[in-house]
């Protein structure tokens, strides 16, 4: 991903979206996934994916002791720094396959609409199991599995344009989807439901919430944002490392 | 619902289904609602929406005491008992919003294709858990929300007469859905996943499975069932009573 998120023309339309600019507040899950964060004060927080650090910040905002945000993009990642926070927060460049996640080292592990981007959940499962102290949080928001089978990633549209309804296909074929994101060819992968809870689960993890994202009803006349309420786009989960033997 | 189910036509085509004539073999998602049951051993059962009895006669036949299958539907109740069952089971007529619930009851509830029919879900999760004793599971199999927030429940279909893909609408309006099922107009209720996970977890239960129904490969040739690799259609949840103070 990193070659994408790299790419000049990517990072400039990313640039341009509404929670580029205008951060958390600006992102229409936001509403929901603030509540799902523990409470930070002096905990050491993982973000993997940072991007430009929103999560990072507002976790120092509220108390954190210490966070490292990492991601695979060197823009991203210089924008992040730009972008500042205290002594408490560093950033790095490496993607989340190559993170070497050490053991029993952070209290909370976050991953915004990263997540979509990894082959193997299980494994990034196990290491996030690994890299959590006992009753840390893994707190993450990935793609909703309805929108990565999607065909395409669109919507069925009318003849006059107007989204018809969003189609799903190969559901239970998991793997690779091409998709245009911001004029860029990208990469992601399909997980099912089943793989997402199942893979937490069978990992030991204890689901505490499985939300979908809805945007909140004042940001619902923003131009597009109604149609996010006919189809689930995000699937916010907060799963907790119990003791095994529970 | 007891009218539809009641109805000449509807049981008459009912009758015909594999699953009927065949039982749980013959249904696409046994293979994995079986592994599911906990140890039924000595245990109490009450199934809602028991319909011909075939969950019944499972538990039954692997060791559970006392067995009470409930169905809203005349016509199924005097099928179950038609086809037996020892003096463990017993079956009655009625509907799961009119059941009493009496508490610390069961060991196990169990309900299958049912749930979708419930406009409050949330008060039958609240019901269900004070009827368990502590520990006990409930363990259900529903219409997956891509199934029944689809737009007539049905597939897009190409020219050539064959599925297209299976649009998704209206996923954020939850509630009635007419369809049509066996030649008569069905009325569901859609549920979002949020709100199945998320009311299961508000009324303190442990979620242990998650997980969508794919035929079995050996299924697999049977005509019509390779659509089901490509749209969920059901949703198998186990969920534990635990202690709430945990």
């Amino acid at each position: 991903m990193n070659q994408t998120y790299d790419n000049e023309i990517f990072f400039s339309q990313y640039a341009r979206m509404p929670r580029s600019r205008e951060g958390l507040k600006a992102a229409g899950e936001w509403h929901q996934l603030k509540p799902l964060f523990p409470a930070l004060e002096g905990k050491c927080v993982l973000d993997l994916g940072c991007g430009y650090g929103w999560h990072c910040r507002f976790c120092e905002e509220h108390g954190a002791a210490r966070i490292l945000g990492i991601d695979s993009s060197r823009r991203m990642i210089e924008e992040a720094r730009r972008r500042g926070g205290g002594n408490g927060v560093s950033y790095r460049v490496c993607g989340v396959e190559e993170y070497e996640f050490p053991e029993k080292a952070w209290d909370l592990v976050v991953s915004n609409l990263v997540l979509h981007y990894i082959q193997d959940l299980d494994s990034v499962f196990e290491r996030v199991w690994n890299t959590l102290r006992e009753g840390g949080i893994f707190l993450f928001n990935v793609e909703h599995p309805v929108f990565t089978a999607g065909v395409g990633q669109d919507w069925i549209y009318a003849e006059d344009g107007e989204p018809k309804f969003w189609p799903v296909d190969d559901y239970f074929v998991p793997g690779k989807r091409s998709t245009l994101f911001l004029g860029c060819q990208v990469e992601k992968y399909h997980h099912t439901l089943t793989q997402i809870l199942g893979g937490l689960l069978r990992q030991g993890f204890i689901l505490e919430a499985v939300e979908e994202a809805q945007p909140p009803e004042e940001m619902r006349q923003i131009p597009g944002m109604e149609q996010e309420m006919r189809r689930p786009m995000m699937l916010l989960v907060r799963a907790r490392k119990g003791s095994r033997a529970e």
